[in-house]
Order: structure tokens, then C-alpha cells, then sequence
């Protein structure tokens, strides 16, 4: 058989191909410099360097960290089809499901089986939040961010009127799932809220973060 | 003990903080849509998907996907101090392994003991080429740009006067780690030449790719 023949490799190759794609979906966190929007390609590799970084730093008994990783690693490529959803439009957020769903049949199927379904089962447990990987996953996915807001002073968050409810609502898979974390990201959300960088409405008493 | 005296978690969140700065290290590799050059962060992404994507291809006998995985998630994190190193630049090449040491040093070294010295270690057993893991994370570290290559018509290529053997040369990693695949990739730098995307210095009698 020569090499061009072999369908199954073409498949894997056509796939790396169209995951270049990711590199041109531009997420709403802006890079420490400020120079420019992340792009979900490399928010990806953050992430799943983020998760290796506090891996050690968290309570995971019996967690499996390559399957962490390798979730983080895929848990975005959707975005190719359905675009970034910015986590506080919830326009963009009904009717995230049904796209991403879509584009994970299209661009998964372009692997051979059984990684096609390997890979898109990964997407799903991402989605699904039913397993410690997940949620361990899902807690450094909204981590990662939070940290590029901050060091940015919260430009994005300021031009959109973000409040710091709606940050903390958005943190707490980091309470379930790296609950040595919650006290250092409530005492960052805090400290941004007092500088001024998210709007505080916690006079009227809607949230009391350290009682949540 | 507040979170804020955590000194091992606020150095964690240091080096993450700092890895951010990876996103605005250029290399010589065009996306696939030619619209920019691919940044080392969103090239780390890539690489470690890629190694997930071909494991199941390759003849892996006993290796650990996941530490392949993890050591191409840090592999070019020295980069952020040391800048990328143009593989055909032999100027370049030559001051390479100083740079990256003493960048290695001082990122890893924000994180604490011992999980400095434990990524410290793999970048280490990247760039010694002594393991199994580290030659198949190797050999796809080479692919994926080539693939981009490719697909971009050669341009960078053709724009620094690369020759056929000059890319096979950077490719021989994968005859050896991933042999399986060793046919293709010849065949794709066959293909690259006779479309003029690489100079063809073969009728010299230089090399002779099947035959190497």
C-alpha cells in the first residue's frame, strides 16, 4: 500500500489541518500586554498548561490529569464552526448548544473511527459536567481568563459593564472543583471590584460571596 | 493561613501569568488562511493535539502519551525569553541552547520546588532526544509546520530559498519516530519540490531521499 492510500492517515492529517482553523477564533480575554485578543488556539494551551501547573496544587484524589489535559486540548475546536461565545451574552449563549453540536459532528468526523467518536466523546464530558476530569477541566478553563482580566485591569469587563456578581457566578466551578483556589480567586475578584474594575453591586445585597 | 500567603500558589499563578507572554512569540510558520504567522503558544496547542491525534497511527509500544503530551505543552516556554530559533538559521542555531538554558532557568524557576525542577526535567528530555516520548514529541513538533508549509504553498519557504534537503534533513526525526508515516511526509516534500515550493538540488546527486 503506498503511504497516499492509506485513507485513515489522510483522515488524521486533514483533521490537524482543520484544527489550524482554532488559531483564528478570537476569544473576549486580552493577552497580559494588552496587545491583542486571545485567540482560542492558544487560550487552549493555556489552559491545559494551567491544569498541569495546579494539578499539584489541588485536592484530586484518583483524578486522571492526561484526561484533563486532553479534554482542555479539544474541549474548544468547535469554535472553528460555532465561533467564541462571550460567557456573559445570554443572546450568544441559547443558541451556543445547538451550534456547537453541529460543528462537533463535522469537524470529529473528519477523523477516522474510533478516534472520531473518542474525540468528540471527550467535547461531550466537557459539556456534560458529570465527571471530576470535567469539572477539574471546567474550573482551570474559567481560571485561566479570570487571571488575563485581572492583569489587564479589567478593560474588557469595564467596556462591558460586567458586574461582580456575574464574575463570581461564572467562578464557582472553581469552588466545587479546586476549592483550595476560592478564597485567593474570591480575594482577587474583591480586589479588581475595589479598584474599580467591576461593578459592585453587592450594597443591594445580591451576593455575598464569602457566604456563598 | 489566609489564601494570599499561599507563597506555593502565588507562584504558581506567577508562571502562569507569565507563560501568557509565549502568545507573542512569532514564528517562521503561516496559518493555513496565510493571514499571520503562527505565535509559539497556539504552535504548542497544535503540537500536543497533533501527538494525540497521530499516537493511535504510530508504532507506540509502551510509550506515555501523556508525558508526550506534557513535554510539548512546555517545550517552547524558554522561547519567551530566548526568542524562536529560525530552524534553517545556522547563525541562530549556534547561540540556541545558551539562550534557552538560562530561560529555563528563571521561568521554571518562579514556580516552587519541586514542581520547578519537575518541568524544568521535561524540557530538558525534549531537547536531549534520549527518550522514546521525547523523539515521537520531536518528530511531531516537526510534522505540524510542515503540514502548514504545505498548505501555504511553500511561501516562507520560497521567500528564505529552502532546499528540498534542507527540510528532509529537519524532517528525519519522523523516519525514526514515527516511521509509519515516513512515506507520506517524503511524498508530500516530492510534491512540494515539483510545485517549486523547495529549491531541488537533488540532480546533484546531494541526497536521495528514498534511499536515506
Amino acid at each position: 500500500m503506498k503511504p497516499r492510500d492509506d485513507q485513515a492517515l489522510a483522515r488524521r492529517i486533514q483533521f490537524i489541518l482543520e484544527a489550524d482553523k482554532l488559531k483564528t477564533v478570537i476569544r473576549n480575554t486580552l493577552l497580559t500586554d494588552r496587545s491583542r485578543f486571545e485567540n482560542s488556539a492558544e487560550h487552549s494551551w493555556h489552559a491545559a498548561l494551567t491544569a498541569v501547573v495546579i494539578f499539584d496544587a489541588a485536592d484530586v484524589d484518583g483524578m486522571d490529569l492526561a484526561h484533563i489535559v486532553r479534554m482542555l486540548l479539544v474541549h474548544d475546536i468547535v469554535e472553528i464552526d460555532a465561533g467564541d461565545t462571550f460567557c456573559y451574552s445570554l443572546e450568544q449563549r441559547q443558541t451556543q448548544m445547538r451550534r456547537e453540536k453541529k460543528a462537533a459532528e463535522r469537524i470529529f468526523g473528519l477523523l477516522p473511527e474510533p478516534q472520531a467518536d473518542e474525540l468528540r466523546q471527550l467535547w461531550r464530558e466537557f459539556e456534560a459536567q458529570q465527571t471530576p476530569e470535567s469539572r477539574f477541566a471546567n474550573a482551570v478553563d474559567r481560571l485561566q481568563p479570570l487571571l488575563q482580566a485581572i492583569h489587564t485591569r479589567g478593560k474588557t469587563w469595564r467596556q462591558n459593564g460586567i458586574r461582580k456578581d456575574q464574575v463570581i457566578e461564572r467562578m464557582l466551578p472553581i469552588r466545587t472543583a479546586l476549592p483550595s483556589l476560592w478564597g485567593y480567586v474570591i480575594d482577587l475578584i474583591e480586589d479588581a471590584t475595589d479598584r474599580g474594575y467591576l461593578i459592585d453591586d453587592d450594597a443591594q445585597g445580591k451576593v455575598n460571596a464569602r457566604l456563598l
